[in-house]
């Protein structure tokens, strides 16, 4: 019976690291003994384990030691393997498939970080002998011959350590509920954007068009002028209703102060678009004047950056939004370096895009009224993102009336 | 081929009653001629129109007469017909249910309103002769022997009104959407409670345990001692939980200030359901100086009326609370009586429960995070409910905000 | 006070069209008189009304009259205006903005017909002098030049009729609710299908992952083998899971014969995508015998059409993959000509996609687990459309069973 | 700084017992450290670990070892403490709450079990000196002078075991997401249901009445009448949609077979409850052949037990309906013995209140097409109960189908 053994350091007891790979070596067939066993004494020391794994035959064992090295367990350490991408957008068939985790590559005897690290890409190796770096890469922008890692021996992940109990997002727990008191959680969130400007890393936010219906819009604009911001990510609608908004004064033809219906009013998303096509960009509109107010003007007359990605159901679009999605993804990947802390607030598929392109260690906070937004978005591998279930316009009407500097 | 002549007055055309009128005569296997047609000119002015109505057979005749009966086609006028109840809590098979409309009853050549109005009732006559009166009474409290008007022959139901297009509640139609500015409906929302009270009407709350959870309860609180709300009715789960957090600060076992789960915290709700039960009730608790804040705090020492409902999934219970369902029904459908505004929040049972004792006339609001919560309350008969898809946390503390005299 | 006569014409009490136009009128800010009535004393004859529509002022006249112009009232005739549009992609200031609805322009003394129709387009005007065609267009197609149609003057709405008692579909009324017996429903579309089928009309199915996910792609894969399916609109997910599915036996890594994860199961979905991606196509990925079952595989082999159209979430994509949101639209939009029924099942993005697409004379069905999607999709315009709120597992197994020739 | 030595035993690495044990030290605000560690070799070894918790004041002491008490962490082992109750259903002030984990107390120096158990309860000690049996009991029931265990020495509590990887349940995990294949699920229940039967133990099911309204009731009475369900339990909803079916044929008006609104249709479920109060009770509707189908029918034929809990919103009730909610309870709690397998299928209310009475070793699944649900349920405390995000026609003629002997 094959076997091979495998060490586990690091709070493993505590982040419940161990009993994960306990688990899956007996999930997948295989038999584990403990050979040694450290365990800390108190909250700051690391455990270690070494464990023994065997299993019927190779290709279960192989199987086993890559599930529980995702997880941490490292063997006996070997050099990463490489091949060459076959073809321009096409990968070698065994290539490693990486997570939003920390990373490292063992090449030439030393770990060398994958960065930045983005789930569901490959790891290409590149830079001169003695020089190496190891960078994800996804499938589309892989050239041929690029050396692309294969296997999963030399790669080593370092799982996410669970947060202090007295961590500010701590308190949240992964818990999807209506029923808690939400202004708590804001000012964790308050908090934690704080931490990020002072640590140096930027603020992402990712919006849908139901922010500029609910009336949100004036908070969102307000919290843009007061520099909170560092990168918006939206779709078409939110800005053109955003513009609709400043235009018009209503959103898909309902006036904002009245709540009333507009007479002509569901024609005002297109004649907006159509203001703007005629200008040439919202930008030139900004410039020219002709829009005044809102969360692109905010956006463009304060620096903030942005991306406009473009979706199926656009109307339009408008000239700046990127109809090309693999662009748009490029371009949302581009801006995702650096960010500390992401909001995600009424979009589900800007939402999932975006935690598809962010390390597991931003901090992400997901709000949106339909818990299924959340559950979905934790489902397809964010599962850092805490989630909040709350209307929009609450949100961000607190977020703005907490948030130091902001002039509502 | 056998027919009748009904005729329909009033706002019919404005109203969509002489289309739904025509339309069942059709659905249900009938044929119409308009005989005569009147149309008002202007929107004040009423309309009429004599409808020859006519099927294959006699059954099939009074079933339609019967349905477009219920909009307010009235065939050539007969007296209503009574048979006695044949036993306590027992109908005569053929009785006839009253809608929560405006229902008028022919009794010796008058028209005697039905009063109070209740759907799903029987209509009792009663009283010495020449001085009748007609009532709506629930099954479960027939006698035997009580005139219970069978058929529907000599019943007259008014449609509800539209609401005129400038009204205050009007603009909210009847659409269900989170997608729309709230802050505005929470301005008619406060000017319907104001109209309510110079008009000598009532306004009822009905209460989920959510408004404690979410933190809401201080604003639900201030709106009392304010002196907004009438009479409350909620169940055993809110006032628990009020009173732990009187007693505790916790709301099950979280803390409401710092969100966290507090230590031996899920146990509060049981030790506080104790300590009210080991002094005997909840309003001797007020009074021994035992409960000192909290919403039933207020109610108690404001002199607003409540009713505690229990139900299946109640612990304890409070001493207060009714644990027989058809007496709290009854409890409720006393206080009822006078009431202009209902608020709704965060409540599925209670909602729908006390929606199902209001006249149609009365401003129903209801509010949950829930959109299912609103079309459910609609789907059972209470068309008139207005729906606000929110967070309770939110629309309580605007509320609170907006509604003079209320000291956050 | 400036006034203007219109006529309504049809089933203007049936389909509630006077109600509306009346209401529309006051709500403006205008007053009506019926000048003429007459009302048709059968459901089979049309009725015809006369109004004097005033109001204060001309601006406040026109738009009453644009308004009231959407529902069939029609002024005395006048030939529609056209502006050139000032550049490619830009229309004029005041161009018409469609609906889905049947529209004809009045022009050089005859009515031309607008084919195809499409909500939120411009009409542009065609062809040689005498043989002049109407089409409505999106804002991106238009050229510099083109003759667009500005105002409402000689535009004429057609409003969709109400369905028969009878039809197949109009018992099912607008009514969003899980609580109906379903089986009944999928009675109803089977005939709907048929009833397209004989009429010549195709049969378009929209889909989203879940339909791989929960297992019920076998059911989608048999009703496009027995021919009912004539197009396929979906995303790159649905497409990479039934990929994953023909060559792992997974969706999403979940083994859908044991409902277990599969090891390495996650990292399937990019292994398939990059497998299609080294062949080149789908199509020769099916045509060398590497993918040999699975929903593409039936539509490639028996020669169902589809579009795949690209989103900012998409991992990949796969080669056949409409990046070009625009151009996957203009895709899409080609192929909705003809269609007589459509089924949306199991995404909200591509249903309201297509939803803007189609004539509101197309029977279209909504089949969602959360009752949002379907209220979102008709609150974007597509009115026409019915919701049926269950799991796509049961729909799809059901349509299965019940439509002529499958072989599950 | 005060201390003591707690040790804990069993699976408690695989378990994750050992992790939240720590964890819950310090957030609680204590400090440990591990004295003693032995990890079992393999998974059927038991690990065991003594640790010694220290705090800065006794208070917070005795607060953590209660919690840790909750996951099995024993002190040196005392005699449990018991006071008085001191009135008819008031408990004394310290009393100990149970969790609805197997639990046993310290009594004389022996460990007797408490029986039944169920969550919130208190614990009764009673029976002559040294044969002395421990008692869950909810509040109401205490007795003035019964022995009431208060604090938590001499209880222990043993955590529940987690399942095998390869258990029938297990798979399922505690994800709640729509987009699983359910079939494999049914198949799990199946499997669960006819080890229960095996096993001696008895199945209990809860519904609520969209099981009526959505046409599965026919597959629920198949399953009883193949003597699959052993008791029932339901409210007056369910109930009267059973038997206006059975009468009418119909489900609040709406005609199962043809899916359309039947005339005067929304009055059969008040017909329906009348005829039954006049005959007296559900049973003799049975009995004298006026009932002859249904789900009720199928339990009184078939002798399975059946209780039916009243609500306030309730019409009637049927005769058959407890209306005091605490004797509803009590009669719930009686049947609720010798479960093995529950199944809660298209009900909150029944749900919850179900789940507070169960041993946590029930077998639990909770069926609704609302995630909500299965969220609230767990929330709530039924940690086991695993959740199936469907349609209830489609689980119970999944179901019926696979479950041996069901004749549909």
């Amino acid at each position: 019976m094959p076997s091979e053994v495998v060490s586990l350091t690091g709070h493993i007891i505590d982040s419940l690291t161990l009993s994960k790979v306990l688990d899956i070596i007996l999930r997948d067939g295989g038999q584990y003994r403990i050979r040694r066993f450290e365990i800390g004494e108190t909250r700051n020391d690391t455990s270690h384990a070494e464990i023994i794994v065997s299993a019927p035959d190779t290709t279960t064992l192989e199987r086993i030691l890559h599930q529980i090295g995702q997880h941490g367990a490292e063997r006996a350490v070997g050099e990463a393997e490489v091949e060459p991408a076959p073809a321009d957008g096409v990968l070698p068939a065994g290539f490693y498939v990486t997570t939003n985790l920390e990373t490292h590559v063992r090449w030439k005897e030393r770990w060398i970080p994958v960065e930045p690290i983005e789930m569901d890409c490959a790891i290409v190796i590149s830079g001169n002998p003695g020089e190496e770096t190891a960078t994800s890469v996804p499938m589309h922008r892989v050239r041929r011959g690029d050396r692309i890692v294969v296997g999963d021996r030399g790669v080593r992940v370092t799982p996410l350590e669970r947060l202090e109990p007295t961590d500010v997002f701590s308190f949240m727990g992964s818990e999807v509920s209506t029923e808690r008191p939400k202004e708590r959680i804001i000012a964790a969130i308050v908090q934690a954007m704080q931490e990020a400007r002072d640590a140096g890393r930027r603020i992402l936010f990712v919006g849908g068009p139901a922010i500029v219906h609910t009336g949100a819009a004036r908070s969102l604009e307000a919290i843009i002028r007061a520099g909170w911001i560092d990168v918006l990510f939206a779709g078409n609608a939110l800005a053109v209703h955003d513009i609709e908004q400043a235009l018009y004064g209503t959103s898909l033809g309902v006036d904002l102060n009245t709540g009333n219906h507009r007479a002509h009013g569901h024609e005002h998303h297109l004649r907006a678009i159509n203001t703007i096509r005629s200008i040439g960009s919202i930008r030139k509109a900004v410039e020219q004047g002709i829009v005044t107010r809102g969360i692109l003007h905010a956006c463009i007359t304060c620096g903030t950056d942005f991306v406009l990605a473009g979706s199926i159901r656009d109307d339009g679009p408008l000239p700046e939004v990127i109809t090309d999605v693999v662009q748009a993804q490029d371009a949302m990947r581009e801006r995702v370096r650096g960010v500390g802390v992401a909001l995600m607030v009424a979009t589900t598929l800007h939402s999932i895009a975006t935690g598809n392109l962010l390390p597991a260690t931003v901090r992400t906070l997901c709000v949106d009224s339909d818990p299924n937004t959340v559950i979905k978005l934790m489902d397809r591998g964010t599962h850092q993102a805490f989630g909040l279930v709350t209307d929009c316009e609450f949100f961000l009407k607190e977020l703005a009336a907490r948030l130091p500097g902001v002039i509502p």
